[in-house]
């Protein structure tokens, strides 16, 4: 099977050469099948698109080819029906992906991955660490980092801050600082890692070590499949040290202000108390994708005389054992505290379900999600981390479902019984409105699903209570009141609510103006429930540039920090060493949160 | 090329697993060469052993193949004369390489890699990290590390104590930890890698990053040819976090005893101050090679009005600047430090040498000696740092001139100018006294060469003034007299006189006797200065069974104390396991310091 789709992959990748060295728009654009897609990342466009269709694809193409010069191509390897590529702009050395169909393409992905004469300091191309040779007053590598250090913010201006010191902000800093891109991050809790450490005790991590490596420094190959949140932390404090990010911690940033003439921001931080403002180019909040916390305005809450908490504040059940526990919410943070509270010893533990969430065993992921790029299994096969992440990046997601489906009609053969049990409790789970999961839910609201990991077996054994289809309508002094008039005895309420929409962030920081302006972050206009459409094919705002010049955001799981940071570091460096960044395409705003 | 060597690789390894199977002993010893080596690397013999041989080979295997049962030899790869294959014993795994001349074995290395049920927990094999269900009391990974801590050396005592927490301590421990064999490491220095960052300020390594990685956790490919020494300590730092070694910094060794009824130590350590009694099984000192200073004796030492310091203990060269400077000392540390003083703007820099020293340039080092095996070139070519490292150790220390002079007869033309200048300006350097220049020098008497990054062009300009063939034979108030009479102001003298036996550690950490009984560390009896006969052929107690039970070395650059910490691991954890682990032979002492 591997030679013709060699043959037809090399057939199509000269045609496609020569179509576009001739700027034979019509003729490139031919050679995809009429639906087919063509995702672009910075490559083409300076931005993250997708272009779904011969149209748009053209479109996109005359807009783009004379100042994109794509040349070079090379086919690199192909199994299946896809194959892998190599190709140059003007500016930089890519990465390609290709999904043929009787020889047309049905999908494209093109990625910039390095910047012609900026390339990353690494492998043979890495600094000496010494200067053979006698120099009079000569340096040591720790002096100069510590005059660097001292010197960043107040004397040296860093060409980019990055507010929030979680897995984001590090992985950005850390290809920034391999680009020499002068950054800094605001992080306002005391250590890096904090982020994790200071979520709810029994925290970790439900992806699987292979999706969570952070850039250019992967974790040793006995580091457990599912990271528990304090080793996380650590992990990320001890990254940040080693990579030598510039990285103020106990620092808040308490206001920023673009000044339109200059260029650059102003922005109003808070170091261990002591005010100082910074004045780079370019901003980017990396607050979290879960950084801004949902609290639902329920009446009477300020009566209640035990303790209401959101989960990002909660710590651990072991303060309440003995006492009554009510969990609003049903996904991910719901069921892991309302286990953690049950395996604590708590009296009580009721989980208010207001609406339906995907529901879907860990070990069922691991088994039918993640193997393929992900698993033991992946790295044997010889799949690298770089590999993996281009190859998840190389599905439209218009076509995610349709790619994720098939795995969720197995899991749901897979775990019939569990799905039978939560039935029989009550408890409402779907597979996504349209049946494609965990993953495309993800990317269309950041949240609305639980990965179990035994939260639902005591579900099912009615070890945690269930109350679905209700809401708390009302908090009283030692109880909660549901919407359908249920009354709960009550020591601690806690709020599974989720997040806001990262731009809240723009607004706190910057101005309701500019969170407006740049609008809603995230979701991909699925039409689907939390993601209002219209349709937009990538995610709202994330890693490129947004309708407020020089503000970014950069959010995510660890996968996304890792494998996104590229593009937006690299689009920040193009700007620093002033290449032409000719940007296709702004999304208009659709909605504002 | 490669098919014959296969072919003749492929039939030897099966005519030599065919004798052993029939423990034809004479048969087997008949395959290697009259004159052929083994290296044996605790897989037969349960110690670090080369035979030099026929006879020495065949009195090996008629002591060990009863209890070995080497079996399930396959060949895994070969080129030119080489072979790698892969074979079992009764206890475990192993890696062997072999050279062929002719048919018969030039070289043969056997190495154990794992114990059979006592395997690494990584890869497939690595622990889950969180165990799914529901479990009342549910401790988490952070409580239940903390609990480990506190326990540690109190409730619960460590099978093995290490002295020494510099990069071969923490490899050892790392090895440990990975092997669940219960260690804790004692390190004086505040904090991990402070015995890099106490070293003088200009300190660089002298070794390239790809020699450098520590076991499991490399370096990121941005990391610098040449590490300074506060970057090596901070990745010593992170590294001893993230692996999770129980290491108690600020904690000194005061004393140890071999309690024999008991089969255990008692060693008294200082913690912050506070007494505290560990009794474990093994004790290691990895105290360093370079960790016991040799200072000399000199007449007038006391009466000198400046400062007289070790060069371990030498800071930097700004605080000497416009003053008279005398290095005594004519290896790295001396070339290191006169250069920066130099550098720094002192007055006078004079090097006092006493006798010749191996110089060779890092540029020469790099092209000739380290490009084959630790190089970017060798990464592109598939040689990982295992493969090099098992290379190295395939060549006998017998053979090691034989490998090593051509290497140093390129240097010599290569660099030709500079050894002309150097015997202008008096400099006594020579390759060895046989030619084989600084690796095996670095072996004998692990110093006497300098790996030159300037300062000898420094020395041939005159600008660091240089005494050769002389000794510092009186120290005055404001100068030093030479044996030729000669007097020279000085403010300031640094003894860089290198460093003397590990087993001084013995003698003041346990006892003269005990350091009388286990006799010199390192060297191998070549009868070349300082490293005086009879041959042995490895290196005297290091990382192997020595004439004190319970009692063990381990030191070296991060090389050795990446590849050779496996094997101490292993026989540290069959010793736990209880596994059998009849030791061939301990070598007697024939020098005591």
């Amino acid at each position: 099977m591997i030679a013709p789709m060699r043959n037809s992959a090399s057939r199509w990748l000269k045609a496609f050469a020569a179509a576009l060295a001739r700027s034979d728009i019509k003729g490139a654009a031919q050679l995809f099948e009429p639906e087919g897609c063509w995702r672009d990342l910075v490559a083409f466009t300076w931005t993250l698109k997708t272009f779904e269709g011969r149209g748009e694809i053209a479109a996109m193409l005359a807009a783009t080819l004379a100042s994109a010069k794509p040349g070079a191509f090379a086919l690199r390897d192909s199994h299946d029906n896809e194959a892998w590529f190599s190709f140059e702009t003007a500016a930089g050395r890519g990465i390609g992906h290709l999904r043929l169909r009787k020889g047309k393409c049905w999908t494209l992905l093109t990625t910039l991955q390095e910047l012609k004469g900026f390339e990353e300091k690494a492998g043979a191309g890495r600094e000496a660490g010494v200067a053979h040779g006698a120099i009079p007053g000569r340096k040591s590598w720790l002096e100069r980092r510590r005059e660097e250090v001292a010197g960043l913010g107040r004397t040296q201006q860093p060409y980019v801050v990055i507010v929030g010191g979680g897995q984001n902000g590090i992985a950005l800093a850390a290809r920034l600082k391999r680009l020499a891109v002068p950054a800094l991050v605001i992080e306002q809790n005391e250590r890096p890692g904090d982020s994790w450490r200071k979520r709810y005790k029994s925290l970790v991590l439900h992806d699987p070590v292979w999706y969570d490596h952070m850039p250019y420094l992967p974790f040793p190959d006995h580091w457990p499949v599912f990271s528990p949140k304090d080793k996380i932390g650590d992990w990320l404090e001890m990254y940040t040290r080693v990579m030598e990010l510039d990285y103020w911690s106990s620092t808040a940033c308490t206001g920023a202000k673009y000044d339109e003439a200059a260029g650059e921001w102003q922005v109003e931080v808070l170091r261990n108390g002591r005010p100082l403002t910074l004045r780079p180019k370019h901003l980017v909040l990396a607050t979290g994708m879960s950084g801004y916390p949902n609290i639902p305005e329920i009446p009477g809450a300020e009566s209640f005389a035990g303790r209401i908490v959101h989960s990002s504040k909660h710590d651990g059940g072991e303060a309440w054992r003995g006492k009554r526990c009510v969990v609003l919410g049903a996904n991910n943070s719901a069921h892991d505290i309302a286990a953690d509270l049950w395996e604590q010893g708590a009296a009580e533990v009721t989980m208010v379900q207001r609406s339906s969430s995907v529901v879907v065993t860990s070990d069922a992921l691991l088994e039918h999600a993640w193997s393929r790029l992900y698993s033991e299994a992946a790295v044997a096969a010889g799949i690298t981390t770089d590999i993996a992440d281009l190859t998840t990046a190389s599905v439209p997601f218009k076509l995610l479902p349709e790619f994720q489906r098939p795995i969720y009609d197995a899991i749901r053969k897979r775990d019939a019984a569990l799905y039978e049990g939560l039935d029989k409790a009550g408890f409402l789970y779907d597979f996504g409105e349209d049946g494609s999961g965990i993953h495309s839910v993800y990317l269309r609201r950041g949240a609305g699903y639980c990965i179990d990991v035994g939260a639902s077996q005591l579900i099912i054994d009615g070890r945690i209570k269930l109350r679905s289809r209700v809401e708390i309508s009302r908090i009283n002094e030692h109880s909660v009141t549901l919407s359908d008039g249920a009354e709960i005895p009550a020591d601690l309420v806690v709020y599974a609510t989720g997040y806001g929409s990262m731009n809240q962030w723009a607004a706190k920081l910057i101005s309701q103006e500019v969170a407006d302006r740049v609008g809603k972050c995230w979701g991909l206009g699925s039409g689907t429930r939390h993601d209002p459409g219209p349709w937009v094919g990538e995610l709202r705002n994330m890693w490129k540039p947004t309708q407020q010049p020089g503000l970014w955001f950069q959010g995510g799981n660890l996968m996304q920090a890792r494998h996104y940071s590229l593009y937006l570091a690299l689009q920040l460096k193009a700007r620093m060493e002033g290449l032409p960044t000719p940007v296709y395409y702004i999304d208009p705003v659709h909605h504002q949160s």
